[in-house]
């Protein structure tokens, strides 16, 4: 099952998307709810009837005339509110490279625990424009992830417990404006305020029960499901980052079993997977992988048009569009 | 005026808090609202009603007999379920004397930016019992800190601009697991699932109005109010730390700046100052400055009291309690 959110008389809309029609769920069967933050707090009610619907749209039962084509209509993230935003760090070649290029060893410490870090949930968007202040156009980058939103409540929950928590799986985008977040870390902290203006989740939620078929084995050792889905990045329809899901070296599950230790997770919450190998600027332009060689460096300008593609997880397409304004946060230049 | 939230049947209610009485809000002001969220969400409305009631109760116009005797009640964070939750590291003293204990020198970057990050919102917690788990016991800390409350929203708010959207000033102890701390920072990330079990607020809010008294210059070529303010912590009774809020080299005002610098800030958002110096063991262990010579190194144990006190803002009292678990995600140790 798909699920969008999408703007329908200034609020946000919960819908099935089949084969590019939009089903508002409340409208489909009168016991679903309008929105996903309903939907993911009342889950284990809610998803075997919503299950039902979406068979039934997907046969034809339910026709196109009780739904509205996409293109009419403007996209949210799929989970436009989320409780909270944690990244993981769970590639181990992002992690790898990004070391080779500062010229240190990979740190053993990698696969020991799965870190992550908070980010802002209010900086959350779905498809269209992202928005930057000059600072952000200080090498800013993309970053190619996947994220998972939990449709469950829980504390301390283990690893091998912790997939029953999940709804699905997102294209992630963590837009990252490299020199905030450089001078930041110069001061041992964060990622935080680099991090902190456009966070992309969309086009739509995929539940893990429509992702069976893309199952494989988590990497030895570990514990979790884990998907092979392939992940590529365009710019301005320039293919720049290919990786796969399944590259994870930390599951889900593991992520989610260090978030939950000691303190409780809520339905809502959002987790990224952490970036992807070859999955932004930064570790490409270290690496000399980039398709033109003419550039030396490259990093996202306005107007470039970056897209997102996760195999079964749809594509995600956003602009980069420069604010109006000379306002900057950024260490004086000397 | 001083703003307390205590438990009421079930949810928070919103409370004048008056020489050991609680007024509830709602009760002695038709007008005014029940709870914490409500009163920032309304905050230009209510708070001159506020203001006067009050006065009245100050005045002994409204009495004892319309209130309940704080000590039979159970008091919450004063901003119980805050939007966001960002920490600062406003205190310059801090930040050396944690360098010198690593025996590197002070960072000149220090002084052209006021870094922050963001924390767990939902481990937000006020006065009483402070549960950990086992690994948080791996060298546990506090941290003596201030925090403020938003009550305005606003993006893109330059700091000589930014004092009017905070509502007031809070005690804020920013506990600390150190060796988790450690461990992911080791990675180059965090601090997060370091601080992800604790963040104590309170035991009321202090709006700024009744703070003129203490205001004092920031610091040169800075912007912003500043508060003369003394700050102790005591653990089980015995003084361990000691500044002053006008030590802050960033203000309050300052760090706003940089959290709305390209998102909107909205009200119920928490923002730490940042640890001042003697603030917490972590400091106090490198620097030998101890009360109490025959500890090579403090942390914090089981059982152990730890009181928070800053002038004007009252005495915050926590009580460190061990869950009954043996569950770990630190490292496995070899």
């Amino acid at each position: 099952m798909k699920l969008v959110s999408y703007m329908n008389e200034g609020r946000d809309q919960l819908a099935f998307l089949h084969d590019d029609y939009l089903f508002d769920c409340d409208l489909v069967h009168p016991e679903l709810p309008n929105s996903m933050n309903m939907f993911l707090h009342y889950w284990d009610d809610m998803f075997p009837i919503a299950q039902e619907v979406n068979k039934a749209i997907v046969d034809g039962r339910i026709g196109k005339q009780r739904g509205v084509a996409l293109a009419s209509m403007r996209l949210l993230a799929p989970v436009p509110f989320p409780n909270s935003c944690r990244d993981g760090y769970a590639f181990r070649q992002h992690v790898a490279a990004a070391r080779r290029n500062r010229k240190v060893d990979m740190i053993p410490e990698f696969d020991q625990y799965p870190i992550f870090y908070f980010t802002n949930n209010h900086s959350i968007q779905g498809p269209g424009d992202i928005r930057c202040m000059p600072d952000h156009f200080e090498k800013l980058d993309f970053e190619l992830e996947a994220a998972i939103v939990v449709c469950k409540q829980g504390r301390n929950i283990r690893a091998e417990d912790a997939d029953k928590h999940i709804a699905g799986l997102m294209i992630m985008n963590d837009m990252s404006a490299r020199r905030l977040q450089m001078e930041e870390m110069l001061l041992n902290l964060g990622p935080a305020k680099g991090k902190d203006f456009s966070t992309v989740i969309g086009p739509c939620l995929v539940t893990l029960d429509e992702l069976e078929p893309f199952e494989v084995p988590c990497k030895e050792g570990h514990t979790g499901k884990a998907w092979n889905l392939e992940m590529k990045c365009r710019v301005n329809g320039v293919q720049v980052s290919l990786g796969n899901l399944a590259d994870m070296d930390w599951t889900f599950a593991e992520i989610l079993e260090r978030c939950a230790y000691g303190v409780d997770i809520y339905p809502g919450d959002v987790i990224g997977s952490g970036t992807v190998g070859t999955g932004c600027f930064l570790e490409l332009n270290g690496t000399g992988k980039l398709n033109d060689p003419a550039y030396q460096e490259q990093w996202l300008q306005p107007g470039d048009v970056v897209e997102m593609e996760i195999d079964g997880l749809g594509t995600l397409t956003n602009t980069i569009v420069k604010e109006d304004s000379d306002f900057s946060i950024l260490a004086r230049k000397k």
